[in-house]
Order: structure tokens, then sequence, then C-alpha cells
């Protein structure tokens, strides 16, 4: 073949970063069922229908077609066409509403898949991405105290991780809704729609459209911005809201709501959580509270988690689930911590010892003492060919197994040589193992 | 939204499944890389050349479209058209030349995926279904005794699993090859090509076209047929081959090889590796070795874990790159295993212990509870809500939590009760562990 090269927006890593990569997915994993959430993958397609149906074309949905498709077929019917998810919260209702019978709520389930989006990609936009999602589905309600709980479940998730410390910014749509409202705006919604452009236009830019495409006066522009500047740590925000003037019932459940989640947090996790009420994605379809997620000193690569609380996650009839989550952008997270090389693995596989071969005619008696190891759970390959040991020690060194072992002819006893220290020492091949450290590549910053 | 239905070839399960499916990948992970493979992920799109460049239009393969995509756009250009992957080999042939200059030889990688291929659904086949590979590949040279670790490492992954017992039928397409030149057959790759076709065709038919298409004498064609009847699981098949009086050098290579894998298999795990010569899947690509796996009793549902030598696996130039490797189909697996009930998960959640409500005031010290069991590596969830203790317990009991915990109010001890046996004990918080059997759900052979 022509030697193939990378394909812009669907990144791939080197041996040495996937095993970073997987031992990151594996942490979040744990820290997810820890938490009592249960396991979940979807199919990665979903009808055409259920994937455009809320008119984002913006989505850029990549739509299948089989390459020996004929006229007339399924997926030339743009109705029984199939598109690959754009994210895991589609499949997720959609998987809730077909299973519902079946499943116990509220439903707490993690899904670790790809996703894909047609968009150009950038700097932490990517056309294929693993995300890494926590949700709690109610049927019919969801108490709030589930809308505490995500950040905290994502925060423990991500300080397991030898990454920088992360910081999640909340905020809540009722509290700005009803903060419009009691203002007097009389379009709230296009309101919520021209905020979340801040960083893309600047405070002049949404003080103008809110003025020309919200309706607002100068002065509800005005107001608009002074509360998209407000932010604590702690629970002064409140006040900082107050004292702007306006009040409404739908702001005081909104601060309230927010009070309890930063309140909450700073015992669990003193520094992770802050009400941020410049945070505006999704304000327009999340209902309640709404979550980003930054690593420290590295803000400008975007959240590498959000979500927020859907009081109508899915619905059938009348029946109504709402549901609150968080997503882990694994890939946005993980090019960032590979491109500015923020962790190493110690090794690139996930050998701890090579065992060394004499002759070719001693491979028989390597394997059985490879399998005693495995059988303890010491990760081992044998030695790919009986050249000198000097060839067997560099196939050991340039993937970083941290270990060799010589068997012993006859009545000599085995040795087992730490290739980092040169140290080598006799041993026993029934007993020995590979210090805790050892036992499997360690991810690390660097 | 309207109810969804299901999608024909596109399988989910449901939660309990689900956790039987996290566990046999977790398994099969464990083994591989308890033998050295190194995990490797690669992007589910491979441009459409490269998947249709063997002509095998039989694969239908999924072609990828933008819903927005325009004339002249880079996805409506065939030569940069992308597609899904319909394998993990040929991403993993693209990925080594790639990237050959980073990587170190013999590299020995794992890979567990889904792929994805347009065929009509039906028992065993599916349009996106998971692999869990293994493959060794060289640079330049691979030596033979890599083919003779593939059958046991998938066999002990398969071993680990509480699904019945696996048989992996063995065959060599030198042997074949050799012994229809030995044979003096003009056109051997249509010959192999023919006898591939056993299965579907039976005897007769392949008799029949083994002379019409392959150019073969009735003796000939009889000689096919009594060479893909010998099997063996030990070296008895040598003599049955030889009893048929063909010579050939390729044959004696094919016989050489084939007899190493079956003796080195009966002393790792005596019954694993059945010499079989009708197997012939592959022979026309493959260039070796070659390996179906059977689940005794479940035969019908075809062969759940198949590979072979391919000594050209990628090429640039005059580097060649041979590999051998084996690709252990999950999804088609798990469909049998769930579909005739073989295996059940003990639980439907990871959770170990939910902590039960005295009243919401007492949440935050639950969670405060929760946070040092979890500490502990225990999977604990809190009551969703303060209601009636039954009703605490009876969450509990539908996801299959075996334990629920009672806080004590001021210097009343904790207790914890067993919601299997209902038996309830005094314990304490900050040592409490649950047994090892119950840390994380089970799965076992129903």
């Amino acid at each position: 073949m022509a030697r193939p090269t990378a394909l812009s927006g669907f990144p791939e890593w080197l041996p040495a970063d996937q095993i970073v990569q997987q031992q990151v997915i594996e942490t979040i994993r744990r820290t997810y069922e820890l938490n009592g959430f249960t396991p979940i993958t979807t199919r990665s397609v979903e009808p055409r229908s259920q994937l455009a149906g809320d008119a984002d074309a913006n989505k850029e949905i990549y739509l299948l077609r089989r390459i020996n498709a004929a006229q007339g077929d399924e997926d030339a019917d743009p109705e029984r066409q199939l598109g690959l998810h754009f994210d895991l919260t589609v499949p997720l209702a959609r998987y809730v509403v077909e299973n519902a019978g079946k499943l116990t709520f509220p439903f707490r389930r993690y899904q670790i898949q790809p996703a894909w989006r047609g968009e150009r990609p950038q700097e932490g936009r990517f056309r294929e991405f693993i995300q890494a999602d926590i949700d709690v589905v109610g049927d019919g309600e969801l108490p709030f105290h589930y809308d505490i709980e995500m950040p905290l479940v994502v925060g423990e998730a991500l300080s397991a991780l030898p990454v920088p410390a992360v910081r999640i910014h909340a905020n809540n749509r009722k509290l700005a809704e009803g903060f419009y409202r009691g203002l007097g705006l009389a379009d709230v919604p296009a309101a919520l729609r021209e905020v979340d452009k801040l960083d893309k236009i600047g405070p002049d830019g949404v003080s103008r459209t809110l003025v020309e495409i919200a309706g607002a006066s100068d002065a509800q522009a005005k107001a608009c911005l002074q509360l998209a500047e407000i932010s604590s740590d702690d629970l002064s925000f409140v006040d900082q809201v107050r004292s702007l003037g306006v009040t409404d019932p739908m702001l005081d459940e909104g601060l309230d709501e927010l009070a309890q989640i930063v309140d909450a947090a700073r015992e669990h996790t003193p520094g992770l959580v802050r009400a941020d009420l410049r945070i505006a994605r999704g304000l327009d379809y999340y209902t309640g509270s709404i979550y980003e997620t930054f690593l420290v000193g590295h803000e400008d690569v975007g959240s590498i988690a959000s979500g927020g609380r859907y009081d109508n996650l899915a619905s059938v009839g009348e029946r109504r689930y709402p549901g609150v989550g968080m997503s882990v952008g694994v890939t946005r997270l993980l090019s960032r911590v590979f491109g500015a090389r923020l962790v190493e693995a110690s090794r690139s596989v996930p050998t701890a010892v090579l065992i060394a071969l004499v002759d070719e005619d001693s491979r028989p008696a390597a394997d059985r003492l490879a399998r005693t190891f495995r059988q303890r759970g010491i990760a081992t390959e044998v030695a790919p060919s009986a050249a000198k040991f000097g060839k067997q020690i560099r196939y050991a060194d340039r993937r970083g197994i941290p270990y060799v072992w010589f068997s012993g002819r006859d009545d000599e006893p085995h040795q087992v040589k730490d290739i980092r220290s040169g140290e080598q020492v006799d041993a026993d091949p029934e007993t020995w193992t590979p210090p805790v450290a050892d036992a499997k590549p360690e991810i690390r910053p660097t």
C-alpha cells in the first residue's frame, strides 16, 4: 500500500499514549462504578429522524449508506436512513424509552463510547471522539439531589487522573430565565440565546444583539451583562445577584438550586465547583443546572466535561423522563494531555517481565514458566528469539519492560534483572512477584 | 417521541446483560494484557480506497456522508470518501504502515472495538459487532512460534469466561496447497476456493465444482475431499494425510507447522486445539496457519474466534510486515450466551451497598459515609429518597444490590442487612467490607 497519512479530526495515538488512554478510561469507569452507575453500550447508529429531530443541522451528522446500496434500498430512504450518533444523550433517551418497562428508575447509567460529528476539525474539536457520560434518569420525577451529585462524581473521576486540577463552573437556567423575566424582558428565550454568545462576540456584541434581536432596552441589556459577570467559590454570588434588585420566583428557585450545589461541593471537595453566571452553553435546552469543566491552566481547550438537567430528556405521550448528567470529553482531554506532554506512561506495553531464552529448545519451558507467572497475575512475554542476551535485554528496554528473567539451567538458580538499575539477583520462579508499582504501566505527570 | 423499536442487526442489551458484556470484555482484555499484548484503539473509519481495495465488495461497507455535504465536498469525492471499518485487521495494517518508524517489532497488539458490515442480519451475523483481536506483526519476518501462541492465548481468554468449553480447529494453507500441487491440480487457487464451499454446498457439490471450475479429474476431486475429511486431536492426522499417497515439499511444510501447533496445544491445554483439514475459511488469503473456534454444543452459531497467518499483512515498497492473529467475535458469542440464557449476572448494577435514609436531613451524612466506603473500593449508592425502609429495601432488591446499610442515630450502632438472607447485624462504618464474592456483580453459568 502507499504509506497512509493521518485523517484530520480522527485522532489516533502511539502505543505509550494508548496505554494512557486505556488507563484514563479505566479510572473513569472505576469511579463511575464505585458511585453505582451501571455500564451501558448502545449501538452507534440512530435513525436519521431521531438524530436530526431537533433541527440542529449544525450537528453535522454522518449518514451511512452501504457501498452497494441500490435505489429503493432502505438506506436510500430518508425515513429509514441511519446516522452515527453525535453524542451519547440522544441514544440514552431512545434506550430509556425503548426499554422503559424493563428498567428500574431512577436509572443510573454510564456510557463510554465514541461519537461522531462531521465538523471542521480544530484544537479540541474532532470528528470522532470518545465521551464518558453519566446520567440519572427518573420516571416522572427526579429529585434535585442528583443535580448536586453529578459534578461531585465527575470531579472525583477527573481528580483521580494524573492531570492538572479541574474546576467545574455551574449555573442554572432558572436563575437566568427568572432574572430576565423579573427584569421584564419580552423575549426570554432570545435573550438566553444571545447571552450564550458572550465568548464569541464579547459583551459589546451581546449588548447590541440583546437590544436588536431580543428587544431589550439598554438598561436591561446592561443588567443581563452584570448578571453574567457574577461568579464565586462560595455563596456570595447570591447577594451579588440580589444587589442587582431584580425579583422573581423562578430567580429565587434558581439561586437556591445553585447555592445547594456550591454549598455541598464546598464540603465534599473545596475548590472544585464555582458558581459562574457567565456559563450559558445550553441555557436554551437545559431546564435547570448546567455545568462546564475546565482544566486549570488549560482553559483555552474549552470545557472537558459538560452537562446539565433536562426536565424532559425523553417522553412518550404523557410519560416524562427527566434526567441530569455530565459528559467527559475524553478525546478532548487527551489531545491536550498528549499535545502538551502532561502525562506519560512508564512503558509502552503491559508486560512486566520478559523471559530470556538461552536457545530455541528452551522455549517450551519458558512458555510453561510464563504461564505460572500469568496465573499469579504477572504480565509476561517470552523473548521473540534466542538471540544474544544483550539483544533480548534491548527488546525489553525499548518497550520499558522493567524485568528480564534468566532461567537457570540444571541446578543453577534463576535470576531476574531490573533493567533500570542493572541489578541482577537470584529469584524463585514459584514465588517471585514484581513490586506493586511495576505490576502494570504507571501513568504519571511528566 | 414515538416509542422506538430495535434495529435489526444492531443488538443492544438490557442492564444485567450489559454487565455480562462488560465483564466478558474485561476478562478478555486482562488475558491479552497478561500475555503482553498492548492496547490499541484505531479510528472507526478508513478511506474507501483502503477498505474496498481488495475488491471484496461483499463486505458491504458502510460509507459516510455528512448530512449537509454539498457537491464537491470531500465526502462526495470517492477518492476521499470514508467508510466504517468492517474488521480490525485493515486498520491494523494501515496503523502499522503509518507508524512503522515509531513502533517496536514484533508488535503485539490487542484491539477491542466495534466493526460494521451492511450485511443482511441473521443469527450470529450483525451490522454492528464488537471484535476482540490479537495480532503479532513482524518487520520483514515473523517466527513461526507466534502461530503456536495465538490459539493458546485465545483459548486462555475464552476459558476464563463462564461459557461452554471451546474447541479451536486449525488447518494450514500450505498443507492444502501443497497437497493440491502434489496431486497435480492445474488451478490450485481455484481448488482452494471451491473446497471453502464445503459447508455451503456439501461434498457432492464441491466434487462437481472442483471438476467443472478448478479443472480437477474425478480422482483428484475425490482426493481433495478425502483430505478435507481428516481431523484429529493428536498427531495422527499426519499419517492419515501421508496414507493418501501425495508428496510435495509445501505439503511437508504445512504438515510440520500444523503438527507443531497441535503438539504444543496438547501440552498447554489438552482438548483445546484440533487439526481439522476441513477448515477452509480464508484459505485463499491466509498464507499458513488458519484457525476457527467453536463453542461446544453451539457449533451452529459458527466460529466465535477466527484468524490465521498473513505473510503479507501489509507492505510498503520492498518492506513487508507479516502477521498472525485471531479475532474473537464478542457480539456473536454474547448473542448466543444471551439467546440461550447460558450466563447471568448476580445483579444489574455495580452497587454493593445501599445506604438507607431516615430522613432527607441525614443525606449529607450518608453522602460522607458513602465516600468513605468508596475510598475502600466499595461501590455504594445512597437511597434516592427517605421513603419507608421497606421501599428503600425494595429499591436494592429490584437491582440485586446485596446489602442495605442503616446508619445509627446518636449512639446507636450502625447495622447492615444482607437482603438475600434477611440477616441484619451491627457493623462498624470505618471497617465494614462486603465479602469478596459480593464486591462486584458475579457472572455465572445459569
